[in-house]
């Protein structure tokens, strides 16, 4: 199974392609779509309606300010749908939290952190992995990584401070 | 031209029927609807597909929490759709009323205030008298009954106070 | 029918340009002015007062911080008015954008997102479009052109991408 | 010199009315008005505009949400005026603290807290005390008397405590 | 698979319930256990260590103020974790939804809106459904059985409006 | 009567300077002193206690962060203080707004916007004027000024336009 | 060593008491006193110059709105000073936190949650307990407790569902 | 007794270095580790378990963001914990101070300003003095010279000026 990465504007992709980044080094395959659910309503619902028998296992939508997308995207597809709020010039991202996290009963989105691209991926790792035990055992190994790559850094820095 | 009131949740009425009531005391016609944009989101693209053929002269949109339902329909039809954040339990409307103004480029929703309901019905009125000079007329005697209305208020107030 | 532009402080023109500019492209006429509603008050109210018969059709006015000059103008003129909360030096447009779009009942003011002079005039448009049918069409041509945009965009970033 | 004190909607008057018995207890005249920056414009400019040949000193004005009143008046009085932020029933305050002081380069408002109506009274004898000297005296003898309370409570409280 | 609920106090319960009867309604298995991320440090780390292998396949963690709860079990376990940031007596649940949502870089946190019980349960069901095709169907059938109450709700609204 | 200029730290001058001019141009004296309610306590009580009977007629009161200086001040003088909430490097001044504004009941301070350091000085001004009649007649003319010079800068830019 | 609690005002006891039954159950002494930041200056001044030698340990310091107390206290005693922040009728206690939190350099104060007084006393025992290490074992004692308590709860909790 | 600075990120370092600094300047022993609650929870519970026996007096957890560290520290050690919040990329630091101060009963965490790490070292500081009577006169010794510093920097500004 594939993840569908859509953002509602091409200039969000300095962030998103941290996302593209981090299922790449999970060897997960992706497409990456500029689709608005504002500008572009109709492909929103066409995309959604057939994002599951396209082969896509979840859903990042990316989007800032009144950040509809993830929730439009939800209203439509049975897939989990990972919302990633992007910061805009005003109001530093909470405007975009806001519109994505504060879903109302019935249509859950999946919510990360603003401008959390890298943790969208990892989310998106992680439900997948509920069918492919590979990539959980891929999860275990990057929170391993991850965990040993913090205490080398910390070692350094204390053997750096005591030369 | 009629004005259409849509909410997204059937317990937005309590607030929306101060937009009937307002509407009904300008003569304007409206018709009232109950559509979700998360939960009923293709009678949401008809409905706004085909605002302006059912004689649609705006489109009031009442939604809270992530409030998507003016954008939504906002994205579809070229009526101006006025957005009406409700307040609901948490956040104090704050998460509706940025989910609602906040549009990105080049899908406008006219936001009024918090619950403002009668403001969103006065702001329909005064789209409408663009091309009906009798509803130009009733928002300019409203304006002039609401300004009378406060002085006779105040002059009550300080003759109580002096008795 | 044309619109007047009003925005509180020359330092807004940079925003306030972009408005003009998509008023040119859909060739409706403007007169942009500078009125503040608390360095100029009695303009402000002159203005107002006289908008209508000077053959204006809505009128879009730009402030920031205690951002009272929609509500000021809309407290005189029949007219609709469209809020557009510019972003200031601190507090991120949060109070523009309270300031603007809190109007109390019986006095609406149609706000757009923070610094979204762009849509302050294409709901501009849209109001005018009541009793210009030639400007709903335009506003339906725009619709229809942005879609491609962003549906050439999308073909765009993903043939790059398989090269 | 007398105080005015201007509230923007009669509703407000249970608070508006600790001010009044605040500046009762200083012995300073006062007069109370309804007058609506939004619904009243004409009103409230021309009462900032006799405001000082009527013989105030100073005026208190009341208002919620985007509580423009404060600064309507400001804008056309040379008077200094005391903005009293008004909680309402959506966002606690917030918008009508914001709408109240962050006021432009060249137009203050003296702005105390939110609801705090015996502080903007507390604040106009302050100010009228600059040629009143015996109203100096009052406030210090408010000062000191609210200094003995607060020692008395804590005395009282202590030995209650220790029965 | 089963999923875990994890509750930080007891007084969550009554909103923690509302995501119960969701899974019983979807037929899913459930444990609700109550579990402190600051009382019961080891108790949540052991839970976190053992929740694959106990046969969960996803765990939805609420809890409120500095809600740590999720993001402490999302540390240890390589399942996804669903945050429900818990509305408490102070600030309105936005400690909570900012303490759950944003997690560094490397632990994500699949949040939903405040108090959104049922959504968490939801978005569980979406998420074990990747492995399990007649959860996929069951939320196909819940999103259109949902539809068509709003739907049904909508005409009643209209029914008895005109009668 | 002179104006009493007090800055918590040093950093603050750059604004505060603005205040000075301000009081500068209206031919106001002023000192203007560093004394933090943190670090100089003693200084600060100090300064409050003598300040009448050194010739202040009010205070101005510049600070960031938890700015308790214009309320320590007025805490002990019986002058009216006027607060200056500074913007500081984290929250955009938030934190220095709700602590200078929010007094408690009894001691009130005159709040004015985030570094709005003229307002704070014509405040100042308008406070003085109540005893200084020539000092009335000057906000007279300066509010004639600030007027005329929009309404210059309004015709110079509708001119250049129509170039 | 004993622990000082301040309150701002009467009002606060009903928060401020858990602190003392906190410390109760830890059997350490301490003194309530009523003591204003803003309306007994003097008397916060005195108390905090004699804490030490007083034979406190350390002071708990309640108080709401722009709650200067905790700070006006840590700027003349050396000892550690624990800000309580009260939640007050408007801002839901967010004024009451920034102002107790946001202290600039120099001078700390040691915030706990809103209305959290229970944590302010248990942070002074911890403090306490640097010099007596039989109170560092009872805050072992009542981490051990704590922990206990809510595993039986969650037992409990368990068995009874599974009846 | 010694200090332990732990910090979530080395990227935290540019600020905790203030507080080491801080802490050399009192002549206080500190140990500065790189610990995240989410990517090394063994590290952090470890760390935290054993504290106490390794010679800590206290802890001052650096995080930022959904910052746990402070609290998850707290869970564990009897020690009193010193949360320092850090402003991050977004949200100038508002989810870092209400993740790091808003615990639950029971954990408490002695919060400072946002990025207030010289602070946190006085704060720690002062704690261990309760234990070290040295430790306490050099606190009174740093109060007295910042005092006599800002009281210098008066009188030079205002020598400054009057050349």
């Amino acid at each position: 199974m594939k993840v569908a990465i859509i953002m509602g504007s091409k200039s969000d992709y300095p962030v998103v392609e941290k996302a593209e980044k981090m299922l790449d080094s999970f060897g997960v395959e992706y497409e990456t779509r500029i689709i608005s659910a504002h500008r572009t309503p109709k492909q929103a619902e066409a995309f959604a309606a057939g994002a599951e028998e396209a082969g896509f296992g979840c859903i990042i939508a990316a989007a800032g300010k009144a950040a509809h997308l993830a929730g439009v995207l939800a209203a439509t597809t049975p897939l989990p749908v990972i919302g990633l709020p992007m910061k805009s010039s005003t109001m530093d991202g909470l405007d975009s939290l806001l519109s994505v996290v504060q879903m109302p009963k019935g249509v859950p989105v999946a919510t990360v952190a603003i401008d959390g691209a890298e943790n969208a991926a990892i989310l998106a790792v992680q439900i997948l992995s509920a069918a492919e035990p590979k990539l959980r055992q891929a999860v275990k190994d990057f929170k391993k990584k991850q965990e040993e790559d913090i205490i080398a850094l910390d070692r350094e820095f204390n053997e750096n401070k005591n030369k």
